[in-house]
């Protein structure tokens, strides 16, 4: 019986074309972040499975983990997600990192799930983390970043929101407004993570369920459903909006709009998974109805680093995904066309494999990237060759030129074919990369 | 109790300065092999058990891999080799490909060992291989390529050699000239391919033991001793020397010569562990006895592809570990001193975040990378700061720098101060990456 030629499920080979897309995508990401300072890192794919017992979602520790006991005994995951690495890496060196610290990676990250659009099993993720900053400075900075990186891709603001909420915000809303204990609190705040994914009656009853029978007689439920119709901060109750938390979330969206970010808004029922945020939480959603999901999401999490015995830090990060990020360029037809990073196909007439190599080694160390076919086929298969390859140059390499030291260089894209020197033919191909 | 900050055992945490030799060491592997024509692709960390069990050394299916039961009951491994993943890839679009192909990818890869020098349980591995040349151009190209790599790092011929060996040599000695059985022959193998890591005495006496009384008796341990004593491919039995297999080592080695890789040679030990070579096999030593051992080893290996139910493709390819890589490059002083990717480390003078937003997003679209201090700590700590990060120019923004449009830039590394406009802050710093 032969063996299947098929990837392991929900994870995606990449044949070059689609490799060198995701090149596209992660050098797009790397310009950006560097320009505002940000240094990579990066760490094991396998980590100890206690790192996640404490502070991810549940459902992602205990259904969603790839979880396993390795030779040794230990118990290890695939990491589903980067923040407890960086948080474990950051508290490794807590004395010796100067702050604020400017982080990013683009890990390899594995969630075991029903594979679906936008949701893989294997899939990369941009993370980026600022820490020591415990004002409103970080969050400004991390969305006008996710705001330059979408742009560098050519997106206009139309295209997607910023959407805003605070995990205190929620907090004093569940636990002082509506006076819940805190396993309704938590109930809730998975329900509201969950409402755009719910039917509306099925949400409402809910709710309902959660409530003690006195909560429901003071009309807990109606001033629950108000609060979640709430289109802006201005429109809260005013008691709410009084909150340090409502206020932040206001002063947030001024600076956002200060710094031409005018497409930020205050979205109520933005929670995120994750139960390690503390403070403000934003995702980035694609305004596009047939791909209408949240493409990134982050916020503060003051707490993590502390885990680890040392003196918390206070922190903020996002974490975007390739593959929401792909789906949203295809949509908004942002995707480039690229082409081979092979620049020139060298056809050999005749046998001078071994003639050729000096001229080859020269043409190298200019710089040009050039691959020879030495199949012996007809000159008309080893060009249909190049064409399939989408490699832009085709050079003829036969004795008469290498003696003459003239070779025919075709351009495969406008047909046009000159005689030219060693030293020409590096200089027209290295001009092509500009065009 | 808290949690500990260490990575798993046997595998590294890559803090920026870590993670910057990283990126050095893989941007040159692209490099040069771009310009041998060969383009990136990549395949999925996880990887059906199957794949394994036919194709690699027998010790690595069964005591070195991560193998593990996902939760929907399929058994998976953590790929300990890229050479199955890439045969698969191949297979699957058998007919569409266009040969020559030239690929490789930098994968991650797991093994569970004992972690030692050279050896971690994590590590990445450049893999190169061509598909669809069945002559010695496909080793030649492969193992010039591999030369250009290393020369690329700044090491000169007099630091590493290239040793040759063939398969199919070492079937026509064992099967032909020493008359062995295929066990006898594997069991021989396995013994030449640690001759190196045994004592002496220990190594005659199990091949001794490998011999039937009757072999013995022809001398077969003397004639074996001889031959593995051979130094080149003259030196060997002229019966041995006439075979196809000696003649193409011997035109291998001229081959390279002729291309200037005049520290190949043949050498009869050299087996490489995985049971899939089919022809020449190569590996590049270090000749610091210091770090004596292979840095990267390869080979023909022509059946896998065919394995999946194709037509076989004839493949050379090898594999080289980042991390015998960089002890290579440390013994041998040709680690570069690398910077931050960070230019520039922006000192807020007074409150001024938001009136700095513009300034910053104008240095940041020529291409500037910005770090910015908004902790609002004493100049003299947060200069302190950026020199800690090794960031080469600090740049001082106050009311009075915004109002006037004249900003101090100081370069860290000559203590040289200037004022001057944003634009030129911009050609200062971009003329500063050239120093």
């Amino acid at each position: 019986m032969s063996l299947s030629t098929q990837p392991y499920k929900g994870a995606r080979d990449f044949y070059p074309e689609d490799k060198r897309l995701q090149k596209y995508l992660f050098s797009t990401m790397r310009r950006v972040v560097e320009r505002f300072g940000y240094e990579e890192y990066d760490a094991p794919i396998l980590e100890s499975l206690d790192l996640y017992k404490a502070k991810s979602g549940e459902e992602i520790v205990n259904e969603q983990t790839y979880a396993f006991t390795d030779r040794g005994g230990r118990e290890v995951v695939i990491r589903p997600e980067m923040t407890p690495s960086v948080s474990r890496m950051v508290a490794g060196r807590r004395q010796e990192l100067g702050y604020p610290l400017r982080w990013y990676s683009i890990p390899n990250l594995w969630r075991y799930e029903r594979p679906q659009r936008g949701r893989l099993r294997e899939h990369w993720q941009l993370n980026v983390d600022v820490f020591g900053i415990d004002n409103l400075n970080a969050e400004h900075e991390l969305i006008v970043l996710a705001d330059a990186i979408i742009r560098e891709y050519g997106a206009k603001r139309t295209m997607y929101t910023i959407q805003l909420n605070s995990r205190k915000l929620m907090d004093y809303i569940m636990n002082d407004y509506l006076d819940l204990d805190s396993v309704q609190s938590h109930t809730l705040s998975k329900l509201i993570d969950r409402i755009n994914k719910m039917e509306r009656p099925a949400f409402v009853a809910a709710c309902d369920a959660l409530f003690t029978p006195t909560q429901r007689d003071n009309g807990a439920s109606q001033k629950l459903l108000e609060i979640l119709a709430v289109k802006s901060v201005s429109d809260l109750p005013q008691v709410i909006q009084d909150t340090p938390a409502a206020i932040e979330i206001r002063d947030l969206l001024q600076l956002l709009d200060a710094s031409g970010v005018t497409n930020a808004e205050f979205d109520i029922t933005i929670m995120r998974g994750f139960d390690y945020y503390t403070g403000i939480v934003f995702e980035m959603m694609d305004t596009d109805p047939e791909n209408n999901r949240a493409m990134f999401g982050g916020g503060r999490y003051d707490g993590l680093v502390g885990l680890f015995g040392v003196e918390p830090v206070p922190t903020v990060g996002f974490g975007w995904g390739d593959v929401t990020l792909a789906n949203f360029l295809e949509t908004h037809d942002l995707l480039p066309k690229l082409t081979s990073e092979t620049e020139v196909y060298a056809i050999l007439i005749g046998d001078v494999y071994n003639e050729a190599q000096r001229l080859l080694a020269t043409l190298r160390s200019e710089g040009v990237t050039i691959a020879v076919d030495s199949s012996g086929r007809k000159l008309a298969s080893q060009l249909k060759n190049a064409v399939k390859k989408d490699i832009r140059f085709a050079l003829f390499i036969g004795e008469d030129e290498l003696k003459s030291g003239q070779f025919n260089l075709k351009d495969l894209r406008s047909g046009e074919e000159l005689k030219l020197s060693a030293e020409r033919v590096v200089s027209t191909v290295l001009d092509g990369r500009r065009q």
